[in-house]
């Protein structure tokens, strides 16, 4: 494709020679002829003047004259919508039920769907049209799954849980899995049975062996267009709101709620029963121990504010020197007492 | 059911209309007519002027007039029986080992214990009474499993396990994987063969997607009746004592000792080769780089004493001032001393 | 097998009963006869005195006259030499493929290698010679792996992931799972596609339930020799030099690069785009928010020098009574200026 008809696709302005052949995508770094490569992080704007690609893709401001430019005020979504069209999606190699799979009766699955090998498929459960359970997935008893779903290998959906359209469930991601509810006894710790489901709404993508659990009562809920990474804890009765980013490894306690838009950073945890506002923004590896208003950022453990958390780092590398400061204050001050 | 029928099987007293019908539990925010639903977190108490639930699970001391009560001293636990009463299990529709999963030679499995679709059971395995391995259960050799265990989709266990009575593990969990051991040689990290096991007591229950390693030799040991959520993990030779709670995304290195009834917060890690007496509480994310003794609260990172670690965190939000007020301090001084 | 012999066949010296027979390896703590232990933490050492071992292996220095002992500069080497020795691999049993297992066209694995039961591997895959597939192991389309490679139950691996000579896959490992990249658009977040792949280096070993996503563009690379525990999370493009330790729920952000013999311990947390040097050591529970230069300890949240980090945690341990410090200093000096 050219460089021309990219732009032309993707709503860009071109700068150089619009005939330039691009064939594939690459780091900026490492890119070579016949590649595009794009620039949305400044810190590799320094690779302009060296990179090898045929071409990149720049905000209207960064400066570039060595080589053809697409520019787009988004270089990071152009970039996004240059790759769908270099990488088109392979057309599906047929539906229908591999023969290694073991569907129970009473499932309703549409003629469009392809269920791969070594799936188990329990009874009550319907499945839309055009969706893909590529290899060993489990879907459990009453499931209600929508079109164009795409669920990885290992994937293990349980009883009673309900997935919406365009849903891409990543390998050993587990939907339905019991609560952690237990009342203390005099015989020990007695299970507190989870009776309620997961709800996932269109649009959501879940990152390989994230758990989500059931409600204990009621739906544990996530929310159209929110995208949840990588070994991430959601648990019961949680309910996250639409379009909210969940980075790797954070713990998400049960039956806190989070805003519309809400982006927690890495290996954040929350406590249970709290609610974090639309469009909060929590740093990595924090610790929230507490509701946060709507459009509030918030850093640190305990989490603060976050520029009074910077603020408080800031004074904490001066506090070994401080306590000298004050130990010679107050020598000083007892040899005039002294006096 | 009426509210008298359940008050009665869960040794309460009723005030209010003994006769009112109920056929679930929900949520007091979300219930509604023939629901009933519970207070145990205060926090949820200001609902009670306000929730369409037809009867109300309280402690003694909570008033409500307004709707039909059990009260109970612990409505948790009583919660805890109602939803049994209200949701009775599902009677087990068969045993028997289902035609799509290969079961290896000298295999002993007690004719009421069900194998689920695309399980694969290896040599020397022993599974008791009334167990299920739902779908998708990997069983290695040499394996001892008790009666009554139910062991979610993708549940692996590996060779030499042995696991008790009523023990559920949910989907993804891993029992017995090599423990992290290497040690540095010429020839770059020489892996240390793990050579133990695995010993999981009665009546625990594991979390979707937790890791338990088997001991570099002689085993790691969970106690009876301790509860473990997802996504922990359990290094080799770790021995976790009886009825401990262990939240999600915890992880405690190797060799370490947890005692009995001791309550680990979410995302909590512990170095190795320490020991964590009975009845301790460590609050979430905390750092434990030590031994704890019987009975302590501790908190942060690192870990110090619960009222100290507050005592600290107070003082914190004051440093940026107090840095202010010793620049103050001293330029006084100064000035004195200028004088 | 003698002391004598052991100690021949691991280039250690005895002392004391050279004819000891020896059959097993235990921790010093329940040692008992026939046991050989070891010693290299020498918290255990306070066992020498009434361990029921038969014989200890141990550094040149450490005392021990009332039982035979073998010594090495390396103990901990040598008993991972020793456990080798009095354990052997079983021989496999048998190559080919299971009969549950489902292989589709176009793929070439060598005839020494074993496909054991409810696996699935996909068109364009080669595996190479005396590697393993346990059970219910997923390769897919185009992946290339070399030999004497183990990949326990339920591990994952997708489109065209690379991986060479002995590498050992745990239970519940993804490779290749997408990176988690979105881009903000008019329409809610748009996936961005994730074209590159994952290349691991010969001799790596990646433990439970860990996650290495497929690069954004280009590889996502893991060196030879390096070590990765449970629970950890690689994201896209990550690199990670060689003979690297990545202890367990750690996670690396996307573009990170972490050098040559860096060990990470468990539950650290790195932005992305960082560069970690050689050698580097980093505390547990430590956020890392920029490069690390190569050779440094560092440790904290946000993390320091290590040496920093202690002197500031000293401090802190003073802060609550240097505030007060502080008020007397105060209230001394406004008494002066009050005179």
């Amino acid at each position: 494709m050219t460089l021309g008809e990219l732009a032309n696709k993707v709503g860009a302005t071109v700068e150089g020679d619009a005939q330039t052949v691009i064939e594939a995508v690459a780091p900026i770094a490492t890119a070579g002829p016949g590649d595009i490569s794009f620039i949305a992080n400044p810190k590799y704007a320094r690779f302009i003047d060296t990179t090898e690609a045929s071409a990149l893709i720049l905000d209207p401001q960064t400066p570039c004259t060595r080589l053809p430019v697409i520019r787009h005020p988004n270089p990071y979504l152009t970039y996004a919508r240059v790759v769908d069209l270099l990488y088109p999606d392979q057309p599906q190699t047929g539906s229908g039920v591999h023969s290694t799979s073991f569907l129970e009766w009473d499932v309703n699955i549409d003629d469009s769907t392809r269920i791969g090998p070594l799936c188990h498929v329990r009874h009550g459960t319907v499945i839309g049209k055009n969706s893909q359970l590529v290899s060993s997935v489990y879907v459990g008893e009453d499931v209600q799954i929508g079109d164009n779903c795409l669920f990885y290998p290992g994937v293990r959906i349980l009883n009673g849980s309900r997935i919406g359209n365009n849903v891409i469930l990543h390998s050993g991601v587990v939907i339905g899995s019991d609560g952690f509810g237990f009342a203390p006894s005099e015989r020990g710790l007695k299970k507190i049975k989870q009776v309620g489901w997961v709800e996932i709404a269109d649009d959501v993508e879940i990152g390989a062996n994230t758990t989500v659990d059931r409600g204990a009562i009621g739906p544990t809920r996530i929310g159209s267009g929110t995208k949840i990474d990588n070994l991430v804890q959601i648990a019961h009765n949680v309910e996250i709101g639409e379009n909210a980013i969940i980075v790797s490894q954070t713990g998400i306690s049960g039956s806190t709620k989070i805003g519309n838009r809400a982006v927690l950073a890495g290996q954040v945890g929350l406590v249970g029963h709290i609610e974090i506002g639309d469009d909060v923004k929590i740093g990595a590896k924090s610790g929230i121990h507490k509701s946060v208003e709507a459009g509030k950022t918030v850093f640190g453990y305990p989490a603060r504010d976050a520029m009074l958390s910077k603020r408080i780092e800031a004074a904490l590398l001066r506090l070994p020197e401080l306590l000298k400061r004050v130990r010679k204050l107050e020598s000083k001050d007892s040899d005039k007492s002294g006096d």
